[in-house]
């Protein structure tokens, strides 16, 4: 998964798209940043799982009730030759009746099933027919409406992800075991963390067939971005103009030039502007002021730093 | 908590008491044993926030959509001063809408609130009128039922537990984020967030209400380990006898007398053993391995190590 | 809630729009039958709500273990006093420690709240600016992206919803309460129940606010469902073709007439179609399958269906 | 379950008992209520279970988006049918997006299986070596610990319901489905609403093997009763006193009397008051107040309340 969303970063860090808040349009981004976004948090997930596997995981074994007075004099020697046998660190003490281990693991798995949902979520609200920004390559169509392209891979990870949850919540609310084992919480313990574990795992595998192949469409980013006639940019004519014609006016000249783009198509928020009140900017000014290539920020400073992450730590050959 | 669990620990050591599985008597153990258990959790989950804390808060500043592009050519540089402002860790990205952070940190404090819900049981249970093996200092007594010795601040760990619990499930299930900024998902957190640090710091601090000079009764302990009438040792003898007997001979002798010894009261193990087909074990051999002090296993070397431990890392002043 | 879905419903019965399944396009719908199975699952958890109060509500009164015995000979009579003072049902045994009322309660509410955010969420959707189908009246604006109508009651009602939730689950799943008074099971309840009344009602009051003039656009319903080119209408195309042409070749032709129309803008799939093999439908009878309005099945009846139950149940006045 | 709760009560209905609060011993009662408790419980549970199959569920058939419309002309007749066929209510509209249905039969079947819990949990606590009031028929034995009477039933329901519960919480807050079909929300539902039935039919049928032939012992009860020296009769003492002394003289008197005998194993309540200050009661009168057989208030009448519902409701043959 984070091959692909590094591959993504990479190929798009010029692609112009709009970032929505709210899913609503609100500035111009990269699909590059967006894209390094969901490799950064894939990183993170990734580095608490590795964690948790190298530092969370020890072996467990106590006897009965964690004296291991069953080994004789030898428990503690025979508890370390377990785990060296089980490529497992040696716990300080038996945790037989104390299960954070086991909420962590499926914490930490039910955060990388969590990273995933949003991603996932994220491609299936551009796969929508009225965005159409981006399509599963595997898209399944359905048999009586071929026209459909079905964000499948998204969606599977979206229901992976609620299912891994359900069973981490389990675990993490499960820690409350009566003395040296407990009835009933332990034993809820096991499918619970084989559900969490095959959901998870379910989660980023079907991630990774939403991703492999993801059709981007960077034409259909563009239109979108400019579908709004340059509504897109008035954060950034805010920040320009309130310094020069301070907060009222900046707002009254903005206000209305919204409104008279709105009012009928075709109508550029640019020619709106032009035709009101003099904003102390030439057209040239104005229209650099409006390409949205020129409000993208840190976006590529950022991708490139993602990406130098993504090689670092998983070599992707950078 | 883990300075009070850490003086059980030390001062228990030696206290003998019955190791309870699926809330039957098990084997013994020690009281020191089972203090020093709580000790190495609370440590655990101790070291998990720290984690957390050090690692894994970062600051979170990138404009309306993490670009950062309000911030014009310097917006890296504002991100890094920020963050330095505020002593919290720079991120590899703005995170605005990937929130496993926010997650993880409940989940860390989810896990130690469990950790204290597991202690408080069992006090809650050692402090049961039949068992009596522990009471709070601070015991509610019932205004007309003076007799009582109410566990309220395990109580109130184990009712904050469970809300700090409801509330990292929220969190850790709400990694779903549209896009830049979600409707929904993203304000839910706030109280979410605040209501997990609230009631997590409640369970560990009525727990470390129920700790301070937490009364021990090890005579008690001796008395309930001792009311079975040797009956707890059976784990020992088998592992004596198999070896002599066979499985099947020693399964029969175990049987017949502790069905002797349930049939009567004042009958003890030992004497329906010596009463019934030789064992190969004389009686001072019998009465060996039917002491409950002989069959601690590890309990006395594993308590020094978990208070190595809590001097290491706390300075407990070992 | 129920007033404003039912207005929508009356008012858009013949309003045009895309239904959507998995997020992609599928086939015509109407915005009433929308509304109408908004106005439904509202009636649906408000008779869920007036069910729990009326049945499931009970008083409790039963002393300190629920004999009654304080209260001396006279203790169910003052029970049946304190119930009916209090105007509530009197339970067949006093149910300190069995808790499905306070459970079910909660659960009824975080229906009602998941029902409402169900509706938040579509209006969310539609309201995105590339859908731009619906706003809300008093969509936030942000103060410097003055071009933004998000839709903050919505989102308001979406995050109350997973707040109601997450306490309803606690309650649910809190009825391990031991013997005639749990150690912390009880005292749990007292904010999760209060915050799951709070958030529940928060949810309905929000999304009441977001629907109260809910501003729809008929014209761009009509412009998104005409936006694929008549590909919305293959369902009912392939309905048509397979008794005659069979599956096979009623893929072929729709696949390719889809593709052509797919390839180059402005192409609609009623020419690629007429372009193709022959399909035994004249052009008229074409026209007439390709029109959305007339595959809209029972769509009118089963708004007038919803309306008439709204108005028996809540005298909505028809 | 329902039988095996009723026929415990019926059977013990004059059993007494100490009822525990906190888990300490609080007054008297019977463990025949102790039982209609349960029965209630179960009663309510499956009344709740009946109410949503019956008014609940209903026939779901909408087509692609709930219009029916590739039914043609008989689109509504066809849904008729289709409901009655399968014996299901018809639903006012198609509700294959709003899922209330399905969170709200989880919801029961998590209720039913709460109520097992809580009744398995009072069986583990009453199984407890050192309480000894009940035990499991088929409790397991341990092959090393045959000592043991583990309380194999209830724990396996204590297991099944926190199972069903994690699924049912899924479900509850899962109905943010988004417009005509939702790409995950739906899907996570297959296996959770499996998962909650077999988990909630689990923690019942569990239930039913631990009360088949659960052996109480009441001369157990009895001496649970009587090991604190009468102070389990302290509110009853508190109630007729503080009427006479006043709550101050009150408190003072049994607060000594209760330290008296608590200082000396052997030393009763009684003697400690006949030794105090003059509480205006005759040596008869005090014995008689100091008779746990005396205060256990309207138990029985209770009892026969519980047992006439569940003959009404389910023919208990009464």
């Amino acid at each position: 998964v984070a091959a692909a969303c590094a591959a993504l970063a990479e190929r798009h860090r010029e692609t112009l798209m709009a970032a929505r808040t709210l899913l609503q349009q609100a500035v111009p981004t990269t699909f590059g940043l967006k894209a390094a976004g969901w490799l950064v948090a894939v990183l993170d997930a990734r580095s608490r799982l590795v964690d948790v596997r190298d530092r969370g995981l020890a072996a467990q074994l106590g006897g009965a009730a964690g004296t291991l007075a069953g080994f004789g004099e030898r428990g503690p020697e025979v508890a370390a030759l377990f785990a060296a046998e089980l490529g497992l660190a040696q716990p300080t003490l038996p945790w037989h009746s104390h299960r954070a281990r086991i909420a962590e693991l499926a914490g930490a798995v039910d955060v990388a099933a969590g990273v995933a949902s949003k991603i996932a979520l994220d491609v299936a609200l551009l796969a929508q027919t009225e965005v159409g920004e981006a399509a599963e390559a595997a898209g399944g169509r359905s048999s009586t409406m071929p026209q459909k392209r079905n964000p499948v891979g998204s969606a599977l990870t979206l229901a992976c992800a609620r299912l891994a949850h359900a069973n981490a919540a389990l675990l993490g609310g499960g820690l409350d075991h009566e003395h040296e084992r407990s009835p009933g919480a332990w034993q809820a313990e096991w499918p619970a963390l084989t559900a969490s574990l095959a959901y998870g795992g379910g989660a980023l595998a079907s991630l990774r067939g939403a991703l492999a192949g993801l059709e981007v469409d960077a034409a259909r980013m563009r239109e979108n971005l400019d579908a709004t006639s340059g509504a897109i940019m008035t954060e950034r004519l805010s920040f320009l103009l309130v310094p020069v014609l301070g907060r009222e006016r900046t707002k009254a000249a903005l206000d209305s030039a919204l409104a008279a783009a709105a009012a009928a198509p075709g109508v550029q928020l640019r020619d709106a502007l032009l035709a009101g009140p003099e904003l102390g900017l030439s057209e040239d000014e104005l229209d650099a002021a409006l390409d949205p290539a020129g409000y993208t920020g840190a976006a590529d400073a950022l991708v490139e730093r993602a990406l130098r992450r993504h090689a670092a730590e998983l070599g992707g050959g950078r």
